[in-house]
C-alpha cells in the first residue's frame, strides 16, 4: 500500500493503521522491482509471456455479511480474482489492492482482512504490490490480480468447438448451501474461503480449447462459454459433481441439484476440450490433485440444455436463497 | 468490462446498462491482445521495458460531492492514477475500471462517468481493458492503470540527494480555491478535471532525480520526497507559483499562500535534481509546454522548511476548507 491514502491526510492513528495494513501483506515476489511507498510499483514482466489482468470487489453487505470474518473476506477477495486467473491458465504475479472502510472501524478489523489476504496471497504465491486506501460507508476489499501466461496459450471462452467434451473441477453448490442456517463447517468454508483451481488452468493450458470459472453458476456461466463460442452445450445434470457434504444437506431441498447448477462461487473450473484430449486432461488434472469430471458436450446451436438422469430434459436451476439475491446488481 | 457482474446475475435492465458503459469507453489500445468480455485481459507488455502499476479510488462523498457532474467523477479517477504514472515518467497503457454504485442509480449518471473517464483514456491514450461492477452504498469509481518506464528511467521518491534543486509544474492551489462556493470556472476545472502531466513526467525521467505527483499538498508531498529520500528542504513559499485566478480569490485569506502550500489536488509534479541538469529541465518542460519554476533545495537532514517572501521561516500551511475535511480517512 503506498503509505500515503487520499487526501487528506488522516489522523496519525489513521495513518499507524495503514501501515499495519501493509505490514501484515507479503509483498515481496518476483519480478518486483519495486514495491508499496512510491507512487507507482514498478514492475518487470516475464518476456515472450502475455499478461492476464483482472479486477473484482467484494463489498460488505453485497459479497459477505457478518458471517464472514475478516480474514475470510481479505481470502476472498484475493481469491475470486484468481480464480479468474486460473480459468485463463494464468500463473499469479501481482495484485493491487485498493481497501475502502468506514469511519470508526476497528483496526483489528482490517489488520484481519491483512491477514486473510495475505495468507491467500502466500498459498497461492501472488506478490502484493500496492493498494489504496479510502473511506465509504461499508468495507470494501477491490483486487486487482495480473498474471503470466505464454503467448497464445492462454484459456478463452470463445474456442469451445461441436464435438468436444465439457469437463469440470472439484464439487458444484457447496459455497451456495454454505450460506444457509446451520450449514456444516465445510460447505461454509467453500462458500468464504475458495481455492482458486490456479494449478489446474495451468496444467490445461495448450490441453483445452476453452475453459471459465463459475462464479455466477454452471449453467450460467456455461452458458457465457457458449455465447462466446457460438456453440450449444448439453449438461448432464447427474454428471455434475457434488460432496457428500453437499448430498446431505440438500437432501430436502425442494430441487436437489438446484444449487450445484445455479448456485455459483464455488470458483471451480469448466472447460471444452475435443474427446481425444480426454486423458491428457486427467493426467493434468491429476497432477494438479484435483478431480476433473465430464459433464456433458457442445453442440451446434446456442444455449444450455439440462438433461435430468432420465435423459429428459430438466428446467433451469432456480435462484437459491443467496445472500446478495435481496439485492441484486 | 466483463459482462458478467458481480453474482448474481443482475436483471436485465441492469446488464442492458453495464453494456452501455462498457460501450461509452475506448477499449483499443497498444499492447491489447483481448480486452473486456472474457475472464482477463490479456495484454503483452513492451519488451525491455518495467512495468508502472497504481490504483487509486475516487468515493462519493468523500472525494467527490453533488457539485461535480458524472463526467466530472469518470476524468477525475483515471486522471489521479495517469498523475501517479506521470510522476514516475511512465507512458500510460491500460486502465481497470471497477465500478459501484446504489441500486436505483439512473443509467444516465453511469454513462456520464463512462463518458468522463472515456474522454480522459482518449486525452491521454490509455486503453480500458477490463473492469467489474457491484453494488454500494455510494457511487465509487477505482481505477487501476498500468504504464512502461524504460529499466532503470523510472522516477522514484528516493532519488534525491542534498544540493539538488526543486522544480515545480504548473501552478498550485487552484483546486483547493476549486472548491470554495462561487469559485471561479477556471478554479473550479483544476478541482474536477486534473490534467495529468504526463509529457512532463517522460520529459523529466533521465533528468531529474526524484519526483512526485502533488495530491495531499505541497508542503505534505514534499515531506513524502525528503523522507524517502533521507533529506530535508526548504521551499521558497514565494516561488511557490500560482494563477492569476488563485492570487484573486486567495487574496482575502488571512494566509493567502495557505492553499497553495496545503491545498492538494492540482496534480501538478515536484522533481529534484542537480544544478547542472536545470536547463536541461526546462528545455523539456518546454517540449512538453509545461512550465516549470524553480521552488526551493534539498538540505542535509531531515522535514521541510518554508521561507517567506522576507526570508525568514514560515509555519506550515493550514488545512483549507476541503471537501473531504469534515469526514478525513
Amino acid at each position: 500500500m503506498p503509505r500515503r491514502a487520499a487526501a487528506p491526510r488522516p489522523p496519525p492513528g489513521e495513518f499507524e493503521l495503514i501501515e499495519r495494513f501493509t505490514r501484515a501483506l507479503p509483498l515481496a515476489g518476483a519480478g518486483v522491482r519495486l514495491g508499496p511507498g512510491d507512487d507507482t510499483a514498478l514492475l518487470a514482466p516475464p518476456p515472450g509471456e502475455d499478461l492476464a489482468a483482472t479486477v473484482d470487489a467484494v463489498v460488505e453487505g453485497v459479497h459477505f455479511d457478518a458471517r464472514f470474518t475478516p480474514e475470510d473476506v481479505g481470502w476472498k477477495a484475493l481469491a475470486v480474482n484468481l480464480s479468474d486467473l486460473a480459468s485463463m491458465g494464468a500463473r499469479p504475479l501481482w495484485a493491487l489492492v485498493a481497501l475502502a472502510f468506514p469511519r470508526g472501524t476497528p483496526p483489528e478489523r482490517l489488520e484481519g482482512v491483512a491477514r486473510g489476504l495475505g495468507a491467500c496471497a502466500r498459498a497461492h504465491r501472488i506478490a502484493v504490490v500496492g493498494g489504496n486506501v479510502s473511506r465509504a460507508s461499508e468495507l470494501s476489499v477491490t483486487v486487482t490480480a495480473v498474471g503470466a501466461v505464454r503467448r497464445g496459450r492462454a484459456l478463452l471462452r470463445s474456442g469451445a468447438r461441436p464435438g468436444d467434451l465439457l469437463v469440470a473441477s472439484g464439487t458444484f453448490g457447496d459455497a451456495a448451501l454454505g450460506l444457509a442456517p446451520g450449514a456444516s463447517a465445510a460447505l461454509v468454508r467453500r462458500q468464504r474461503r475458495p481455492a482458486p483451481r490456479l494449478a489446474l488452468g495451468r496444467a490445461l493450458a495448450g490441453v483445452a480449447r476453452a475453459a471459465i470459472d463459475v462464479s455466477d453458476g454452471l449453467v450460467q456461466d456455461l452458458g457465457h462459454l457458449c455465447d462466446e463460442s457460438g456453440v450449444a452445450a448439453v449438461l448432464e445434470a447427474a454428471a455434475v459433481p457434488t460432496s457428500a457434504a453437499y448430498r446431505r444437506a440438500a437432501r430436502s431441498l425442494p430441487d436437489p441439484l438446484g444449487p450445484a447448477l445455479g448456485g455459483g462461487e464455488d470458483y471451480e473450473l469448466v472447460a471444452a476440450l475435443p474427446p481425444a484430449r480426454l486423458a491428457r486432461a486427467l493426467r493434468a488434472a491429476a497432477r494438479a490433485r484435483v478431480p476433473l469430471a465430464v459433464i456433458g458436450r457442445v453442440e451446434r446451436g446456442s444455449g444450455v440444455r439440462i438433461l435430468g438422469a432420465d435423459g429428459a430434459e430438466r428446467p433451469a436451476p432456480s435462484g437459491h436463497d443467496h445472500l446478495r439475491a435481496p439485492r441484486p446488481l
